[in-house]
């Protein structure tokens, strides 16, 4: 491989150059091996943040980052696969009813999660919340358990894009995470490296959200679908609204609990919606068109193969879900309806409460959330319970409190936005 | 202090914010305690670079890294103080002969210098060329130098501007050396930290220069001038130019022996009016105005306060220079007028044959450098000697040869351009 210099690839980027295939294959190289320094990568992450890649450049950015380390292939087994990624919103539990629901329906799901960073829960502490499952799979157990369950979610190994998972955690120290272009090859060149024939994209977008702008969420849409068909990935996008909290809880435990009810035929319309929208996307990507996910959900299959999943990775589908030692109910203060309850106030809440982490290294509390009793729409009478806050620790109530202040408002008339607001293939 | 968060730092210039007073102080003291790792500093850097600085930014960042260090103070010396810092070009020795002749005249000059690092020499390393001189000198020796002979050309000692120092470092892997606000914050938190009452910037513009564009110079010299008025030093800029190499030498000992020509009442029309103009202004500065310095050159006092400097620095000034074991020589391959020299060639071309350094723990050839025996206007004779490489290692010349290449031109008519192009008060 030919090569380059860290200062002359950052200085081609901070003058507003595109970078060559070249540089591009060498700096990523060179970073995972430790020849490119930190402090030279975020200076040119900031370049890259402040003028743009081109279309080029990001494709060849994601692969660089795919070929730093293996990538699965799932051609063998005997269903189709499809996953799907979410960019983060609060109260998004949606992969845990998705993917034994999707399973349930003929299509293997191999779901590499993480754990949650910021406001925004991750999908490993929801499942560790449920005893004894586990998160780490070798790449042996996990092609088991697709061919017998079909449905996996489980953490990424350290061989999966490593280049990605250095940058990753780079970029969350040095303010360059809100680049486009760096979003979008880091959640492709993981999902491509996982090894899925196919991918339905949820992009979020509002307040909860990363992209707090329609014109934001369809740019990082379009981007990740041509990424994903550049490497061969079917890959379709859902743009979905992310300023109201998903569901009627944010947090961990909660979170299964509710996701429970959805495997159980029941659970709030929102997320019923939205796990069968994007159900429907899976299943239309890998070719089966002949059976109704909601039908899955009705019958009690899709439950089925939850407790399947959960079974095969340790963990026990019938023990009793971890429940808050202490809890704060914030009561209605008028009557009226809902008009507003704010996706962004209430992830903070719930991360001021234990659900969520500041550092990687700090554990989360499996009890601590937020509840809410009415959504939206819904009528509330004056004194009676608006919403429940949930710790260990009492102590962190009155810093949630600020946080849930100015998050909901009560007032006459409501109009409904659609949940699923735009789709990009 | 208040406290902030590196990444809000960040972030904020990121998104064109101004920073406020307190970050500033904040990112700059925990930059120098290692509380912002470096990192941090560099995408923060990258973001100055593209976004920019407000006047007040610039002043108050410059301000933080002086009180990040010691500042000396000269106020009880018998004589007035001035400097002159210069950005650094191909050929300047300037600071050689200037420090001896404005001490001559009755102004002190404590000039702090560095190594070069690139294509531009530094002071102290052509001061190396001297057998026996050392550079480093403590707090107490340089006062008393200063009162006894009135010149100073020393290493800058590590308690000046510590936060400069690392940040310097920092910029030069990361390719955050090119902003404005950065440079001439870095140049005014060291020269006014070293305790001068005045100060005359040399401001370069050429292709050996920096600055490339006279619009770039101006903008680097009006934002020095403004810090050093603020901080209450008086600042004056000239802007000169940098695209023929200065005098007829470029490297370490063929420089200090240029300089003697100079203070013995000869060397090259170019470097005399130059160190005549720089000396006029920091006399004018330090208001000493009854002092003519050409006559101190002629008179030999200019060399008297020079051997008084370099012996009390330990150096023998009568010990011959240092000599390159090889030299190379380029005869012109035609006849005519000298029509162009390029300073960024021939200052690469010392660079090579082992005059500058690549890294900072590199040496440097006290004896490599060029020779040009022609400057532009002169006549040349076709097969008569243009140029002399010199080099401890013949091994050299052809990398340099490369870098020589179409670096000059002869033709048959030259028009002169001024070396003083403006300047700013």
């Amino acid at each position: 491989m030919k090569q380059h210099d860290a200062v002359e690839v950052i200085v081609a980027k901070r003058d507003g150059a595109e970078l060559t295939d070249s540089q591009i294959d060498w700096v990523i190289d060179a970073y995972t091996d430790g020849l490119v320094a930190d402090e030279q990568m975020s200076a040119l992450a900031m370049a890259i943040l402040l003028n743009g890649m081109s279309r080029r450049e990001i494709s060849r950015w994601t692969q660089a980052m795919l070929n730093s380390g293996e990538r699965m292939d799932y051609s063998a087994l005997t269903r189709p696969t499809a996953d799907k990624h979410s960019t983060g919103g609060v109260g998004d539990k949606i992969t845990l009813p998705l993917t034994p629901l999707v399973a349930s329906c003929g299509v293997a799901v191999p779901q590499l999660s993480g754990r949650g960073l910021g406001l925004t829960g991750g999908t490993l502490d929801k499942m560790e919340s449920i005893a004894g499952w586990r998160a780490r799979l070798t790449n042996a157990e996990m092609r088991a358990q697709l061919e017998s369950v079909g449905a996996v979610i489980c953490a990424a190994g350290p061989g999966l894009a490593p280049a990605d998972s250095k940058l990753y955690a780079l970029r969350d120290v040095t303010g360059t995470v809100q680049a486009i272009p760096l979003i979008a090859s880091s959640i492709m060149s993981k999902k491509i490296a996982e090894g899925t024939a196919s991918l339905v994209l949820d992009v979020k977008v509002g307040s909860g959200a990363f992209m707090k702008t329609r014109e934001q969420a369809t740019e990082l849409a379009r981007t990740m679908v041509a990424l994903g068909e550049d490497a061969g990935v079917h890959t379709v996008a859902l743009i979905t609204a992310m300023s109201t909290p998903l569901g009627r809880t944010a947090g961990n435990a909660v979170e299964v609990q509710e996701s429970l009810d959805v495997l159980a035929g029941g659970g709030p319309g929102d997320v019923v919606e939205l796990t069968l929208a994007l159900a429907r996307e899976m299943l239309a990507c890998a070719g089966v068109t002949d059976v109704d996910p909601a039908v899955r959900l009705a019958d009690g299959s899709a439950m089925d193969a939850w407790r399947a999943m959960v079974s095969a990775q340790g963990g026990d589908p019938s023990a009793p879900l971890p429940v808050a030692r202490e809890s704060h109910v914030i009561t209605a203060p008028s009557s009226g309806v809902l008009t507003r309850l704010d996706a962004e106030g209430i992830g903070l809440a719930a991360w001021r409460l234990g659900a969520g982490r500041a550092r990687k290294e700090d554990p989360v509390q499996a009890g601590a959330g937020v509840v809410w009793h009415a959504r939206p729409g819904d009528a509330v009478t004056e004194g009676a319970p608006l919403l429940t806050l949930l710790t260990d620790e009492p102590q962190r109530f009155e810093r949630a409190l600020e946080s849930i202040e100015g998050s909901y408002e009560i007032g006459s008339t409501y109009t409904p936005e659609p949940l699923v607001i735009d789709r990009i293939v």
